[in-house]
């Protein structure tokens, strides 16, 4: 029998590993801009990167290396060190020959098109204690627009022993429908070999960081890793697959809760679709709908703008097989419409919580999917207008 | 020889249409909701309608009467006859059957779910004067969020006589990669056959209505509608293709103009692409990204957020043959950051006019399309937060 809990130290919280976030001047104040995450001993690595076209240096520098173990990885801040031609990758080797363990990996993100401030960050990595666990240190320095750090781990008990995993990400802007600037850190001292690690992360992504949406834009830098050091010398596939799609379901809802400006996290859950691919292509435009995300800001329960988009969404469907409802408030029932003003309270009360779920059932068929989205705002428009400055 | 002459009158331009609005109590105040165009004779009619899969009832209604030939249309706004299944099929035959011509044609706009007023509506068909020529009453009617009422006018001179074609057309909110809610009519008094016509029209979509954003959503409502009465006698089909992508090319960028909102244009030309199709996908995606609009919002010359979403679209490209322009200025030239103090400022000057274009060469062959969009500011947030009331 397999159980688990739910216990603190994010990606410190496995056997052997360690981390820390300091200020090496990437960014102005006392937050830390630059973290490193160590196990003691190297790693199998699994991870998954952007499907932007145009992806950083440090994501092409790791893609050459992923095949090998490696021992941790340094992140920093403020910087994506992308569209920065083959000086980006030499500006990655550069901060990596510094680190004192074996194959270091990069993960990098902010600003695209600016060098890569090299010499700040050697002069970082020489100030770390690369044996401390400081996991909220680590969690805090990669944050961008973010508003909070974002951690969790489990420990699992299986009957073949215990194992724990541990995880740290940022997100809050640019995320997208194919996963797009968040990053995400997975620790675990489960006893996984490197292609079954590849397969539950893949698997973990689908109803995680690919079913949310907060402004359907895709970064350069989208990455999400996990180190696997085998120290419990434990490895339950089911039970390891079933607690990393928990970690990571939590995170990527933290990030939609977090997106830019966001007040309120929806779940668009279609169902009755003609198939699951159908049902997540019209969930997954829900989500990205300005003019649904507009009306979730000004708590409207305006079920025209959900069937338009569905409409739009060039799945299988028809007026009269359609039901919509926000919370248990049904407002469109296979042709009629059920708006009245008693509906529309109910139904703008749901609306005026700061989480919920939207339901549209397309009465075509048993495909399901489920996305997150956020309610678009005044908050976004000021963040993103000038991001730079 | 051909030349031609810009005209005001709007679709009364054209020899024997006739147009009017006023307003029969579907908004308060006193500008029109309802409209009329009316031929002295049946035209051939060609009509382009929305993707999205649930079709209003006035569409539904009008395609199956699209090879017939009709005397004109009755448009109203502030209701969308949408999601009203067969009662809103039933709504508009109630109101046609009030219409004293030809086979008409019905156009609405407006919230979708709500009845179709139909007893307002008729009442107002019963103060029409069929021979009234106010085109800008007509087209004021038609509005919605719109600021200003949209029209254009050409008289084109050919060999074999002259011919006029006129048009009105409303848009601004729910414009989409595919055409949303924006309703455009067009008259004329060439010679037309049907099937030219619907050759026409479609050929003249691709650069004008089909090429421009607003918010990425698509509506339940859009339609084209080009009635031809042939009084004029002329056919010259070159000269009629030319003006009409004209004429919708105008409306098109007046409707981004006018996006919910909107203080600037901006014309997205990508070249260099590997093809066409190529081309087209990445100036679509850069027209919708949430990220570029806000930035032009802000005037913020921020190139790296133009890479990253062409890298997003997936068609060919590489940082070290790609080069953005905005207006005259250089921001990255083939895996050169430009970006200087001075060039900084100069960009920003650019985007701090009311219409500019952005230029993107991706180096990868001859492909080559123009998107238009807009910016996204705090105003689209308070129009679209609370539309409805």
């Amino acid at each position: 029998m397999t159980q688990f809990f739910s216990v603190t130290c994010g990606v410190c919280a496995p056997q052997g590993f360690y981390a820390d976030g300091l200020n090496c001047g990437l960014r102005p104040g006392d937050q830390p801009d630059l973290a490193f995450i160590r196990s003691e001993i190297p790693c199998d690595v699994a991870a998954t990167f952007t499907a932007n076209r145009f992806q950083a240096a440090p994501l092409l520098h790791a893609k050459e290396r992923l095949g090998q173990k490696s021992q941790g990885v340094i992140i920093n801040a403020k910087n994506a060190n992308a569209m920065t031609a083959q000086a980006g990758i030499e500006a990655v080797q550069a901060v990596l020959e510094r680190v004192p363990f074996e194959n270091p990996l990069m993960s990098s993100t902010g600003v695209i098109g600016v060098p890569l401030p090299v010499e700040k960050i050697v002069a970082g990595i020489e100030r770390f204690d690369f044996s401390a666990q400081n996991p909220d240190a680590a969690a805090q320095a990669i944050l961008t627009t973010d508003r909070w750090d974002k951690q969790i781990a489990f420990e699992v008990e299986t009957d073949s022993g215990r194992f724990t995993i541990g995880a740290m990400a940022k997100g809050a802007g640019m995320i997208a429908p194919q996963l797009a600037t968040m990053l995400c850190f997975v620790t675990t001292d489960a006893a996984v070999p490197q292609a079954a690690l590849q397969q539950h992360l893949e698997e973990s992504m689908v109803h995680s960081f690919n079913a949310i949406s907060v402004d359907g834009d895709m970064s350069t830098n989208d990455s999400v890793f996990i180190y696997a050091n085998g120290l419990s010398g434990v490895y339950e596939p089911e039970a390891f697959g079933e607690v990393l799609k928990r970690a990571l379901h939590y995170l990527a809802l933290e990030m939609v809760r977090d997106g830019e400006g966001a007040k309120k996290l929806a779940a668009f859950e279609v169902r009755g679709a003609a198939s699951d691919q159908e049902a997540q292509k019209a969930a997954k435009m829900l989500s990205n709908s300005l003019l649904v995300k507009t009306a979730l800001f000004g708590e409207d329960p305006n079920w025209g703008r959900l069937a338009a988009t569905i409409g739009a969404a060039q799945v299988r469907c028809d007026p009269d097989t359609l039901s919509i409802a926000i919370g248990e408030v049904v407002l469109y029932d296979r042709g009629q419409n059920c708006m009245d003003a008693s509906i529309e309270v109910r139904a703008a009360k749901v609306l005026a919580g700061e989480s919920f779920k939207i339901t549209c059932d397309l009465g075509q068929g048993e495909g399901r999917f489920v996305a997150y989205g956020c309610d678009l705002g005044y908050e976004y428009v000021q963040i993103n207008a000038d991001y730079r400055t």
